[in-house]
């Protein structure tokens, strides 16, 4: 048999899914299983969205143009004219298949094997893949949990930036953190960018999912760093729609956004009922939004103050998207996550929750931290909350 | 500005969208175009796919499991059955965003930056393109018009086998020949793999698509090599659905596909609306594909009995697929597409046609000839041929 290639072996596993054999045979042993381990909210889809798919008026399913259709790169100009972002619909915006290939086409069109590429962590884990796949070194800054995850210190990046470093990657608000950067920390980086002449890549894909009265501050309206910013997008949290596969890759920088075209063109197309439903969406209500961000409120309120509740639990309240990371008086959480699903029962449920490990790139971090999603309704995110506080009066490796 | 990576310098533009412009000049003047140039069939996708569109049963469009659903891959393994192929739909199937990202994913998987891949040309574009993505390094071995693109003798591969080389990239039936290999040649190509430990990397996306009594042989039914052969499947051409975005990447190498899934679980998952319309579609009957199959064959003969009555022009009738290769007396095919869409009219039409050279590797060839794609009607297809021949009478190229 031929040998696969460095590359696959060097391809990380998904954190999240070394676990899922584990829920899987709890939930054969009839336990209930509370899913705060993945993004995937149970908010419905917009109904103009699955109305205009009912509706179809197709009769061939057409490629469409490889940066997608005109009219929802219109749309979409549109959109972000309402955060004060103008953009040319014809060579500003492409579509992509989901934020992930958008991701991708980003780096593939700015790096090259061995460039540098700096993210604050803990981080989305699959910049890793992508950094893999695109055989690019991903570098990481801490972001301490005392601090809430605020952005690292400038002092912390310069010390990490050589001649190899093309860019910092920022999620805003970010997953897993849910931290929401600040005017003034933008502001930071975009000095830092400049000064080095480095890309800003973005992914904005929670840019909706800000609480308290926050606002959000796009990449793209930083001045003076027009050439140097990548805007990546996504339609799968904004109008729970995951399965879509629609995103966006966006920039001012012309040079970027045709080489980055030539990467579409070798695929074809982005998906053409995923964009039809993408255009369908942009007529969501602004009401659909304003009851989506109530409840992730509550569900937030109801998580992290039930898990600061809970001796030795910290959980810094975050602003933004809809995870929060909480470090737990444990000695592993790889561990801990395993033993939830394998040897922990309360009233015959339990939890699964994210070791932290696997948003971080340097060794040893994250090891008493689990990311949450507060995906689930507000009841049974107070049943997870109980489960765990169980579970950490009885997991043999609290400390 | 800061610089973009060499990747996306050596990236190739498309070799058809080039001449873009001056079809969208030549339709603004009035002229009428004929579209040879790319393989976007006009015949209607399946009515049970529209249909099931229509009766969509979804509230939220979530992620599917990053193989893709398990009832889809379930009904693919039923199809692939009828070809005398036993699948695992488990670990055996993985349904991706079209062919192409189950051609990244086969290269990333198997080649690592400066392997080579051996694929007989002139061949698909984009796979020049793939292989750029991948850093992979593409050595063409040719196939000549005058044997009507049959598979280059053995002797020809042999001589480019290096200890660099990690496989061979057949297209069957092939874009952009229409050529369909017969037995004997996969069993040489077999004896190959076999022999230097290669994989096989079988594109067979046009699989239905074989024409006067011939039997297509896919390269999973070869006895001996189960664990070299990595099948890419899509479901673009064969129901009329290029839009969906939904293909397959398929092997019985265990190994392979579990680290080919972790590159399927960074990108999360291929497009759901696109999967239920390809699992729909495995329900299209017989009659679609019988007069589908009877239109092309009609096509195929209009177009290539046409050309070849005209002086000059050599054209080998192709047993497969929707496309056809002529040579043509005329000095460099790119200034004659390029002069019939900005230069040329007969009775105010003209035609579109793709330069041959983008499908060849080694420089220099295919100049004289280009890439017809018969997805048009029969009265418009005659009516093409005849523009061509009545371009080829005042082309002042003509040799």
């Amino acid at each position: 048999m031929p040998k696969l290639s460095n590359k696959a072996a060097a391809m990380p596993a998904s954190p999240i899914r070394k676990l899922v054999p584990f829920a899987e045979e709890a939930k054969r042993k009839g336990k209930k299983v509370y899913h705060l381990n993945i993004g995937q909210p149970d908010i419905e889809t917009p109904k103009v969205v699955l109305d205009k798919m009912h509706n179809l008026d197709l009769k061939v399913v057409e490629y469409s143009h490889s940066a997608g259709f005109q009219s929802y790169r219109e749309g979409l100009a549109a959109y972000y004219k309402g955060f004060g972002i103008d953009l040319n619909p014809s060579n500003e915006i492409m579509i992509t298949t989901g934020g992930s290939e958008a991701l991708i086409f980003a780096f593939q069109t700015c790096l090259d094997k061995g460039d540098e590429l700096i993210i604050p962590e803990p981080f989305y884990a699959n910049y890793n893949g992508f950094g893999v796949t695109a055989n690019i070194n991903v570098v990481p800054v801490t972001a301490k949990i005392e601090d809430g995850f605020a952005l690292p210190p400038i002092a912390d990046f310069e010390k990490l930036i050589t001649p190899k470093t093309k860019g910092i990657l920022i999620c805003n608000p970010g997953n897993p953190t849910g931290y929401l950067y600040n005017e003034e920390e933008l502001e930071t980086l975009r000095d830092l960018v400049k000064k080095h002449d480095l890309f800003l890549f973005a992914d904005e894909v929670y840019r909706e999912f800000c609480y308290d009265g926050a606002t959000h501050h796009s990449a793209l309206n930083l001045k003076g760093i027009e050439e140097n910013v990548i805007l990546v997008d996504s339609v799968s949290k904004r109008y729970s729609m995951c399965g879509a596969r629609v995103g966006a890759l966006i920039s001012k920088n012309a040079e970027f956004m045709a080489a980055a075209l030539k990467f579409g063109q070798a695929r074809l197309s982005p998906p053409t009922f995923g964009q039809i439903a993408g255009e369908a969406a942009l007529d969501t209500p602004q009401s659909y939004f304003d009851s989506v961000i109530e409840e992730y409120v509550q569900r937030r309120d109801v998580l992290v103050d039930g898990l600061n509740k809970i001796e030795g639990v910290i959980c810094p309240k975050p602003k933004g998207a809809f995870y929060a990371i909480a470090k737990l008086p444990i000695d592993d959480a790889d561990k801990f996550c395993q033993w939830l699903l394998e040897d922990f029962e309360y009233n015959g449920e339990t939890i699964m929750l994210a070791p932290a490990t696997g948003f971080y790139a340097t060794k040893g971090l994250g090891k008493q931290e689990v990311r949450l999603a507060y995906v689930l309704n507000q009841e049974a995110l107070v049943k997870a909350v109980k489960c765990l506080e169980e579970a950490l009066k009885v997991y043999p490796g609290k400390i």
